[in-house]
Formats: C-alpha cells, sequence, structure tokens
C-alpha cells in the first residue's frame, strides 16, 4: 500500500528519516563536504558545489542551506557591511554529520571500480536475456 | 548557473555521485539497513521499509532494487519454484555500503535531540523577527 503522507506526517512518525534525507540530499552531502574546510560566502559555496556535475539554482541552495540551519547543522553569519556579506561554516552538530556523509562519499569513490564491474555484467546479462 | 543534465551528464562527470545518490536514496537507505539482517522476499521487505511512516509503491520498490542490483550491492536470486519466489540480498560490496549508511543513520537517531533544539531555537528567532 502506498501511503501519501506530508512531511510534517513523516516528522511524527519517524522524526529522524528527514534529518537523515536532509543531510544525504544532493546538495545536501556536497555542502556538508565543502564546509568541512573552511567557511564559505554563498556565491563561493555556489560554484564549489556546482563543480560537481550538475549547477544549483540560487533558489535550491538557499532552501537546503534553510533547512541544515534549522536543523543545526549549519552557522549563517550575516555580517553588518556595505556590500552585505554572509559566511556559512558548520556547527559541531554539523561537522560530526560531515564526517559520516564524508566517509560514505568517500567509500563510494574507493568501490566505483566493483559498481562499474557489477553494472557491465547486469547490462550484458539484459542484453542476452 | 543551473545546469540542467541528463543521468548520464553525471555519470560521465563525475561517476561516483551517481552510486552516492543510489546508497542514500530515501529507499534505498532502508532497504539496504533491513537486508543487513536477513535476505527478504519483495513484498516482506516492502512491508518492513513501509514501516519507516510513507509506503513505497510495487514500481517504486522494483526501480530501487533494480538500481542497488544494477550497481552490485543486492543480489537477487529468482527461485524456478510454484508459485515464484524472489529473495533479495546483500552482495559483499552491499554490505558494506550499509554499514556506511548505517552509521549515519545511527548518528542521526542519536543526534536527534540536539537537531530538535535547534530547530526550536531557529524557529522562536524566526517568529521574533
Amino acid at each position: 500500500m502506498a501511503v501519501s503522507a506530508t512531511e510534517a506526517d513523516v516528522e511524527a512518525m519517524c522524526p529522524y528519516r528527514l534529518v537523515l534525507e536532509h543531510v544525504t540530499s544532493r546538495w545536501g552531502v556536497l555542502i556538508l563536504i565543502e564546509l568541512m574546510d573552511r567557511p564559505y560566502r554563498f556565491s563561493e559555496l555556489r560554484r564549489a558545489v556546482s563543480g560537481y556535475g550538475r549547477g544549483v539554482s540560487e533558489k535550491m541552495l538557499t532552501q537546503t542551506l534553510q533547512t541544515l540551519e534549522r536543523d543545526g547543522l549549519i552557522h549563517r553569519d550575516a555580517h553588518p557591511v556595505i556590500p552585505p556579506r554572509v559566511d556559512y561554516s558548520l556547527t559541531d552538530l554539523g561537522r560530526e554529520a560531515a564526517e559520516q556523509v564524508r566517509g560514505l562519499a568517500v567509500w563510494t569513490e574507493k568501490r566505483m571500480g566493483d559498481v562499474e564491474k557489477a553494472r557491465q555484467v547486469y547490462d550484458e546479462t539484459k542484453n542476452r536475456a
């Protein structure tokens, strides 16, 4: 049975699932990993995470950063200068999350050869069938 | 700049990103974690992962299992019996992926209290603004 549930329903039933979805979201992963090095300004961060293949829109980056900020993983530091400057950095909690996510990313990169071999076998088998 | 790219483009530019997306997808995470215990039949697996809040459709579960099978993470074992019986289990590579993903899930569950506190502070600050 496919159940249609809102984000609020899921939060009530299984709250940690949503946080897991936030940190493993396409841009969440990249933002957390980039911020492990140092704080970034918005436009810098946008360029950095877009370097991984697909670009991220301003709107999507803003939404993702807000979600991670609300979860307490990212700190947003707006400097009262002209022109305005906003820095994003990891909180202590965010650094822990980033370390977990990086572990997964490093594993994936290391095992890519095995994945590619498996795909080749799978595709050959399908083509023969 | 938001770049529109197909899955094939991303695979060419940054192949491991896609695998990371597969293992961290909503159902990918849950399937990998469930299969750490033992092999599952399709309908059992569907019930097990649907217990986490949102239900998964047959079509979506089939697609996710095929993707993970093609990546070499899951083994699909079709028994030639009547009625047909299909078991899904982790490969050695899949067990490694599942361990990484479980680490992240365990961390998220452990830190949920901190996340909830952060959200409360964030929402109060927004409401005052």
